[in-house]
């Protein structure tokens, strides 16, 4: 059977689009409610400009109140020299850079052509290997992009490519906006395919149009075991209450249990851990598996079970 | 490219599992607008007997009230002799029987084994087709059964069979509790697939645990291409606000959509239908497709699209 390795990015892009800053406390508590539950690969934060992410402008003191886990790795977002600067102050095991695949999302997200990103990148991916970390390459908007549309798979292809060339040892593709379906996720991953192994390349996607679930089981068919998901399905747009964000970590589970693919990830304990942030949140998570869970939890209490 | 038939259930499927009954008048409106939009198929009632499904209890009047359009076909659900007698004093297309996968579940749905049920849905195909009327069968439990838990596909095998005896001309094989996840689709697929052609099945999913579009995904690999779901993903448990009920609509369609398969349903068209009902029910319907649209209304409101 296929093993999966799921990247719980919940406390870094859940968080990071959520309206309310949560306490250093509160995010440590969540942490170990993932890590009880079985997440083992946790993104916990973000080591960008406080100013830009005041959810995430923490990252230091929660990178430093993390509990060490033998068997745990926690990873965080550095853009910059900088950024990797106050990262590697901290116990941080791994690294994430980023950028886009569309020039403009790029701009208007990092404030630099795609040319001018690259030597920053570069510059953060050798400091940190340098150290001895390892680091992983995010590519947004490789599905779409909300000012240009569709996005050339070429363009991605010669991203990853210098990526790579850069020592990243994975790229995640994501789908930003939320835009991918099934055959064009087919059809990216069999010309990425061409050019790196896919167990170098991660599924990333958000759930806007409730197709990212399908999207990941595209991405196992094409050898793509690596999937980032996060818990509750947190980080949806703050303009509608129920709108998804990331894929919600539960429904991965459920369909990759369903499919005798082994997560080790305790679906329980994980609705234990989104049902407090939720009620923290003060709204409903969209996760299905954990909705269906909780439908339960009210029927038992009005005593209809 | 496929041709993929949408079977639109929400009127039927999705309103018998609200808590509040919506008037004839509204019930055609929404017919209207599902037809606006381009939905042709749509079962739009039971006349299973009033007390069951007071939701459905003006099955003769909404029937009889429902436009004639000469592109679209009205299913209902029909029980028994008596459904069927009520049925047949009004313009409805086609019928449907159902019976479950499992004996539990068909014993506590209604009321009758296996074996008792047979007799009673033969005695409705016989006089359905001999007033020139089709019939489709509904298997209930196929990939999950609350009671029993795991249904043995031959079970369902044998169902079909008889189905098929009868002279019903398609089955609708449902996961009515919405437990399915893609590799138990693919494996019931592919054995029934062995005794029957996949132009005579359909795939109809609950959404429960957020599996519905991958598992429909599945199902059109497997050549089923006739697929129900209801507008919104209407038919969520009354116990939750947000929790799941059929397949969404909007999402199955943008799927198919952006898989290069045309559905000639128009989305923006759909989400208004589903805004309206919404409002009406005063809850938020489940569709991801919905809610994503409603999120960048509620922005442009705000002034900040």
């Amino acid at each position: 059977m296929t093993q999966v390795k799921i990247v719980e990015v919940g406390l870094r892009d859940g968080l990071q689009n959520e309206q309310m800053t949560l306490s250093t406390k509160m995010k440590v508590e969540i942490a170990q409610g993932l890590i009880r539950a079985g997440v083992t690969e946790l993104e916990v934060t973000s080591f960008v400009h406080p100013q830009w992410v005041p959810q995430l402008a923490d990252a230091q003191d929660l990178a430093r109140a993390l509990p060490a886990e033998p068997d745990v790795r926690y990873r965080a977002l550095v853009p910059n020299r900088k950024g990797l600067e106050r990262a590697l102050e901290t116990p941080v095991d791994e690294y994430a850079i980023f950028l886009s695949a569309s020039e403009t999302h790029n701009r208007k997200n990092i404030n630099k052509t795609l040319e001018e990103t690259y030597p920053v990148l570069k510059e953060v991916v050798e400091l940190a290997r340098s150290r001895g970390k390892k680091v992983r390459g995010y590519v947004s908007t490789v599905f779409g992009c909300p000012y240009e549309g569709e996005v050339p798979v070429r363009q991605t292809a010669a991203i990853c490519e210098r990526l790579f060339e850069m020592g990243v040892y994975e790229v995640s593709l994501g789908d930003t906006i939320g835009v991918a379906t099934p055959h064009q996720v087919k059809a990216v991953l069999r010309i990425l395919t061409q050019h790196f192994p896919p167990e170098q390349l991660a599924g990333h996607f958000h759930d806007t149009r409730g197709t990212a679930l399908v999207n990941t089981y595209v991405c196992l068919e094409a050898g793509v075991t690596t999937l980032d998901s996060a818990f509750g399905g947190l980080g949806g747009c703050p303009y509608a209450p129920g709108a998804s964000g990331n894929l919600a970590t539960e429904d991965l589970v459920y369909m990759l249990e369903g499919m005798g693919i082994r997560t080790g990830i305790d679906l329980d304990a994980l609705c234990q851990v989104s049902l407090q942030v939720q009620e923290r949140l003060g709204k409903r998570l969209p996760s299905k598996v954990l909705q269906s869970r909780e439908a339960i939890l009210n029927k038992e209490k009005e005593g209809l079970g």
